[in-house]
């Protein structure tokens, strides 16, 4: 199999770098760069042989005729159809019969469920964020602009882990209307909805956190839309456990908001997976088929979004266990 | 034809978020995206019809019958064997007959040649960039971590831009010999080379920059390598001109090392493209079989790395002309 999805790589190998392909058979493991990485790679790859090569197709065919491979698998989610054109063409040039099958999600089922290492890094990337988090409830304020407050919110997520595990969003008013609001230079107004989104990356893993403020005192929509939202989540975090579908924990957050009135106005799913990927498996939304497993890592996160208003999302993480969740984030509510 | 890539949709419609599809035909431009993204998507991307629909390939099938289209293309970079699959799947689950055709290159080849509002915002993040570097240049010292230094240098671009084009490079000494080592707690050496690459964002844009510093002054080896890589880029940037291959231009910087006698140390091309992705079409190395247009941008940034000392790079971003470059980057050397 060749896997070359950046994440799949890293769990697999321990490579950090942006550019290279794994060829694992049941007789080796291999591990493809180019010389800007190759010795980042030595020292990274334990039980990878690191080959120095910028022809990876020509290396790829030449290990298929040494160990007489006929069946090649890649990752149908992270191969694009150019890449797959031109190794099975590379393949044929070099008169290598083995069949191309892409596979799905291999390596990513595989991440679903986090050993004791990768748990407590988690731990600590969500303590991390709760700090930075408790630092932007104590700063923001009116008159302050989002973008000011991003700014120091990503000095903070840079000075205690490895950076931001994405973008940090701050939305103020009716910005905070739209999920994924890129922080401006809109100055935050008294009383109105700040949803600040905002991740540490620790050595790869990542956390999530949400929370809103309501910048010098929240009104009566504020409260009521906030008394919705947390009851949604808390209902969420009580009703979760291993074996239940995405599906239904889904539910457990959507019934709350839609019995309050505002089914319409959560337009996204209530969490995702989180590890090595911000977003990964499992889903929990109404699309969410899968199973939730012992071990996997979660967001929880009932939002309300109102044009011109502005909206109301609280996120934590938790870890699935058999009997419930445990609730990994702490900074206040 | 669906535009899935992320530079490529927003270089054609001007929607920032990352979670849109466009659908493009002779009679009407569509933007497919969720409930997340749709208001941002009304307010940029002018001329498009929105879509709110989280079901993107249902949308693509009733547009198809709603338009009577039989070739449907796809970007072949930007499409994975899985979406391609589930396409084709649903399209024929639909009774619609289109041809699904993958497409190699086409928005990346628009891309290459910048108008005028395009020369200016990179202009203007190579300017902002120069100033970081000058900074760096002021501020890089022995006994300083190369993380210390990266956290400030960030700061400083998401200050002047929107944000690092990507994650800043600081490597000093045996570090250096790594081309894209990631900056860590190894305090910097007097006398070592220091490699500092980074670049600032803005409005989407990208701008690349690189110095070799020597922390407390420079020794007889530094000096010698840094003269050959300097002349490398000297001759690459007054011998290159439109019209030229990138592998023609990659070689007025490789016979300069090579001819010194450091030709195995220089395990990178001479330079890439440079716009809405940081490293895009064309490129400038040996196997850059691609005419270089007049107004593309590109990097000219030899190097050479010796494994235990390690490695000096010096680059420069250019507007590629007729008879010559334009050099935009005017941090010191």
């Amino acid at each position: 199999m060749l896997v070359t999805g950046e994440a799949n790589r890293r769990y697999l190998s321990g490579f950090t770098g942006t550019a290279a392909t794994l060829l694992i058979s049941s007789q080796d493991r291999r591990l493809v760069t180019d010389s800007r990485y190759t010795e980042q790679a030595t020292r990274q790859a334990a039980g990878y042989d690191v080959i120095e090569n910028v022809d990876t197709l020509g290396v790829v065919a030449g290990w298929i005729a040494a160990r007489g491979i006929d069946r090649l698998g890649v990752e149908s989610e992270h191969t694009s159809l150019k890449q797959h054109r031109e190794l099975v063409e590379r393949l044929a040039e070099e008169s290598q019969a083995a069949e191309v099958k892409p596979l799905d999600g291999l390596v990513e089922e595989q991440r679903v469920v986090k050993d004791e290492a990768e748990l407590a890094l988690l731990r600590e990337a969500v303590r991390l964020a709760d700090d930075v988090m408790t630092a932007a409830g104590e700063a923001v304020a009116p008159g302050m602009s989002e973008r000011e407050l991003s700014l120091e919110l990503e000095r903070l997520i840079r000075e205690a882990g490895d950076g931001p595990s994405f973008p940090t969003i701050v939305a103020g008013g009716p910005n905070a209307a739209m999920a994924h609001h890129s922080p401006g230079e809109r100055p935050i107004g008294a009383g109105e909805p700040v949803i600040v989104d905002l991740g540490v990356r620790l050595d790869g893993y990542c956390s999530d956190i949400t929370r809103t403020f309501a910048a010098g005192g929240a009104d009566a929509q504020f409260d009521e839309i906030y008394r919705i939202v947390l009851k949604a989540q808390a209902a969420t975090e009580a009703g979760t456990r291993a074996g239940m579908t995405g599906r239904v924990a889904d539910a457990l957050a959507r019934e709350v908001i839609s019995d309050a009135g505002y089914g319409g106005s959560f337009g996204h799913g209530t969490g995702h997976g989180v590890g090595l990927e911000i977003h990964e498996a499992p889903t929990l939304s109404p699309r969410g088929a899968n199973v939730l497993a012992a071990g996997a890592v979660v967001s929880v996160e009932p939002g309300i979004y109102l044009p011109n208003w502005g909206g109301v999302r609280i996120e934590d993480l938790v870890v699935v266990e058999a009997d419930g969740v445990d609730v990994l984030t702490q900074a206040p509510k």
